[in-house]
């Protein structure tokens, strides 16, 4: 496999702002007005320690790309400064971007047990890799890097081993939140460290960079306990099959619904790819543990066992097309065959633009006779990220100088400035940032200085960055109404067409009902053609201009649609 | 302009299923299982009456298709017996499929004023339309309609002149909602009629056709007097400009807009085709009233007027890309400049599936400096339809024997059930239909007897019905990876390449960096046809395959991507 180069660092690195010895900066790469790829930038005394390396799913628009990670051309251009990455939690909007960035920059990686397991699981499926120096962290122990000290705390998440980092320079401490509630009784996992905060701020904490998804929701996140509740009495009154649907990463929320099959008497069965990876990952490193080692059956001995003896564990909750959810809603599942008596629980919320989706595999599951239970009706999920009130507390127990909101559109920025106004914060200590903004943090403030080079690189298939707004209007456009390719050979000494006209249509209309309209659009190209003064001077780009220009025009009156025409002229 | 036919009717219509005089047939032709072109056949001794005739907004892979509107097979199978189609109100998924279904199916049309208003604006934009016959609806006059008798009751929705059906044949009653809710204290409008539901079912209803759009919602819709109460708080705190976005045919918000604009000294400036359409005919038909004779101005004036004294009436609630609304959030409104001190009200939650556009828009309008208020965070919009105890008291009123949920997802319509079941319908007296069941309706019970031909007929520019499945998964192929054509010119005598091969891509590759790639792909065209023993005998098919073949493999091989390859062999 070969890979293409983001960009060719240069000879000499540039810095385009003058260092300030008593200022530390902050570049969000990504991860800032927008939900996905975080990847940000610390900088002090011309070296760099970057916080994550996730990747963002293509936005609707986005026609054929895979998916999108962080531009880092500002890393490379400065790649010999880069001290490496610290990776926050396992979530792909964090760690979903190594396996490209690390080809281009090799720079150590440090995380957390469960962390650095997933990002050596996602690293192994990209074979043309260098080795990469992986590093634990120790949540109690800080870590020296460079000019940087850091100190780790502890977060609830809905994943396990999370942390934020308190960043110390000698300039002072700053507060990266990464993705974080405050659940008092989560049922597995470790509660927010909260004491570590608490004396941090005893010496000051010049800046806080937080998560502020959920800054919309008031109050608090209800515990992962409730969800817990509401799976024990969907299971006590189960008859038949049981599918849970959570997220693969969701190990918290995997081992709950294994602890409760084995109350009830199910065996469990886990299908679909990134789950069964994670499941192996979480009981190797630790972070699962079954209440009976055969409690795991695989889907042949599923089939074989009565449906009240069954709970089924997949993916699919955001009726991904080709997920096993969605399998199943169209009965074409090949193990699990969905039916009257079955209970299926969607244990996540849809993410926004998702809803078509899965409001469609929900109807699909009640057309083959299940009952579902799903957001809307039951309390089968809670949110991993903090709510209003969260975020307040996080505010008080730092007391930051600065405020820095990340992991939010701008909508959810704008929205934190307001809450932190109602406790005292005035507009300008809190910093709406965009990607590639710099932001110089001194004990005094903070000012964006100046934007380096960040953004949005599309990866298709093996290209990066290669699709670009032409390919992708391109695509709408083929999208919405087809194409029209006309070919035709012409004796460029004599000007006769001696071959063709062909008309070769895909995505405009249906083309065997069409042969009327396909005929007078070969008359229509035979006469641009004759029209044409055809010489061996004759301009062939011009002549396809007129042809096409034809075309379009015949094709627009008799249809009132506009597909791609693409002439192209033969020259014999 | 020329119209496909949707179908030739036969001869002699046929009729499957044998006519039972003493029950009533209840056909939905969509409507059901989807939220959407709304049409209902009711059908008694052999005639046919049509409530509705709605158009559905095309869904996510429906690639470039402009709208979706029922398919009326059955109905010109009978165009004979077909007496006429009644409308319930104005909005599009009632009344948007009317210009398609008259100019095949020429019958009357029942509305009542304002309706009829909007329907005859909708038809004069189809030119070609013969002339139809519109007959006004008083909804205190019972309308004899062949063997039916229609009376009809007024309800409370998001547009005026709103009514439900209660339709009486030898058989029995049955009642038809149309869209409502139960509003206590409308500002404007009117309150349903329930005593004219109570009187009915004194004498029995053997069947209720209930809207169940807001089934998952518990209690009651507040009422729309709460959205004027944010207004006037909104419009009293406002220093700069005020725009508001609501639906184009919500006239009872654009009036609370009026008037409150009036308190405050402002003058509304109305933005957008269709919301200036509704306007012009609300206020023609007595719908809507102007608190002062100027109050209205056009944009030029608003531009020279302070931002205090303006108010702006706009669409673009579902962040619509050409929208008034998405054009103001990007600065590209020719007449409407969005800046700090504006506030932005969107009156309108987002419908499924468009919340990423909507959000782009609101992060858009705080970008450019705006406030910006929304579903999320005030109580800017109530919806038409009513919740799940709104639901239970039609039900309560009407006392149906049997019960038909319409205006629902198949996941709307088995909550529905549930509810019922609450209530003490057994489920065998809840029927979930599905596009062209025929439910037969007695005294005594009602049963599917079978299906007519229904669905959905996709409408792309001048072509109705004509793009199917294969020109969607075209379009579709299309979309992600584009598609590269390889053209070239074979001596058919000799097997000599005599022109090109040229290879032309459009949305695979940039063609101008893959340079290297393209001269590639020509040599690989090249070695196929070295490989062809071309003769006069050739199978010129069987020669495109391989061509195809050899370059679907290079170019996967080179890129991980799966253009659509479309071979063109001339022969010379």
């Amino acid at each position: 496999m070969e890979y293409t180069n983001l960009v060719e660092p240069d000879e000499e690195p540039f810095y385009p702002f003058p260092t300030n010895p008593d200022a530390v900066r902050f570049i969000p790469l990504g991860g800032i007005g927008e939900i996905g790829k975080n990847m940000f930038a610390y900088e002090y005394g011309g070296k760099i320690l970057v916080v994550d390396c996730g990747l963002l799913f293509p936005e609707q628009e986005m026609l054929g790309i895979d998916l999108v990670i962080p531009d880092v051309t500002y890393l490379l251009d400065h790649a010999d400064d880069v001290l490496g990455i610290v990776i926050t939690h396992g979530h792909e909007d964090h760690i979903g971007a190594l396996p490209w960035v690390l080809n281009d920059l090799n720079v150590p990686v440090w995380g957390t047990k469960l962390t650095l397991g997933l990002v050596r699981n996602k690293l192994a499926e990209h074979t043309y890799l260098p080795p990469v120096e992986l590093n634990l962290i120790d949540p109690d122990q800080p870590l020296e890097l460079g000019p940087f000290t850091v100190e780790f705390f502890r977060v609830t998440h809905s994943i396990p081993d999370a942390v934020g980092l308190i960043i110390t320079t000698p300039t002072g401490k700053t507060v990266h939140t990464g993705d974080f509630k405050f659940d008092q009784s989560p049922i597995f996992g470790q509660r927010t460290e909260v004491q570590k905060l608490a004396l941090a701020s005893a010496s000051g904490i010049m800046a806080l960079m937080c998560d502020v998804t959920n800054i919309e929701r008031p109050g608090w996140v209800t515990s992962e306990r409730s969800v817990a509740v509401t799976f024990d009495e969907l299971f006590e009154d189960a008859g038949g099959r049981i599918i849970v649907a959570c997220f693969a990463s969701n190990i918290f929320r995997m081992q709950e619904v294994i602890n409760v099959a084995a109350r009830y008497n199910r065996r469990v069965c886990v299908i679909g790819r990134s789950m069964r990876a994670n499941v192996d990952i979480a009981r190797e490193l630790g972070f699962m543990h079954l209440p009976s080692p055969d409690i795991l059956i695989e889907p042949e001995e599923a089939a074989k066992l009565s449906a009240r003896e069954v709970a089924v564990l997949t993916t699919g909750t955001q009726g991904e097309p080709l997920s096993a959810l969605r399998l199943m809603s169209t009965g074409e599942h090949k193990y699990i065959k969905v039916g009257p008596g079955d209970l299926v629980v969607i244990s996540a919320s849809p993410i926004p633009g998702n809803e078509d989706l899965v409001y469609r595999t929900i109807n699909q599951l009640f057309r083959q006779g299940a009952e579902v239970v799903y957001h809307g009706s039951e309390h089968t999920h809670v949110s991993g990220h903090g709510h209003e009130e969260e975020l307040k507390m996080m505010l008080t127990l730092t007391a930051p100088r600065h405020l820095i909101p990340m992991h939010g559109e701008y909508r959810h920025l704008v929205r934190y400035r307001k809450t932190a106004e109602t406790m005292g914060y005035a507009t300008d200590r809190v910093s709406l940032l965009h990607s590639g903004d710099v932001l110089e943090i001194t004990r005094d403030g903070a000012v964006v200085l100046g934007q380096v080079q960040a953004g949005r690189v599309m990866i298709d298939g093996l290209g990066v960055g290669d699709i670009g707004a032409v390919v992708l209007r391109d695509r709408k456009h083929l999208s919405e109404d087809g194409m029209l390719t006309a070919v035709v050979g012409i004796d460029s000494q004599t000007g006769e067409i001696v071959a063709g006209p062909d008309i070769v249509t895909r995505g405009f209309v249906y083309a065997e009902e069409a042969e009327e309209l396909i005929g007078d659009a070969k008359t229509v190209v035979r006469e641009a053609i004759a029209k044409l003064d055809i010489s061996s001077s004759t301009d062939w780009e011009s002549a396809r201009a007129t042809v096409r220009s034809a075309l379009n025009k015949f094709v627009y009156a008799r249809t009132k649609r506009r597909p791609m025409v693409i002439p192209v002229i033969l020259e014999v």
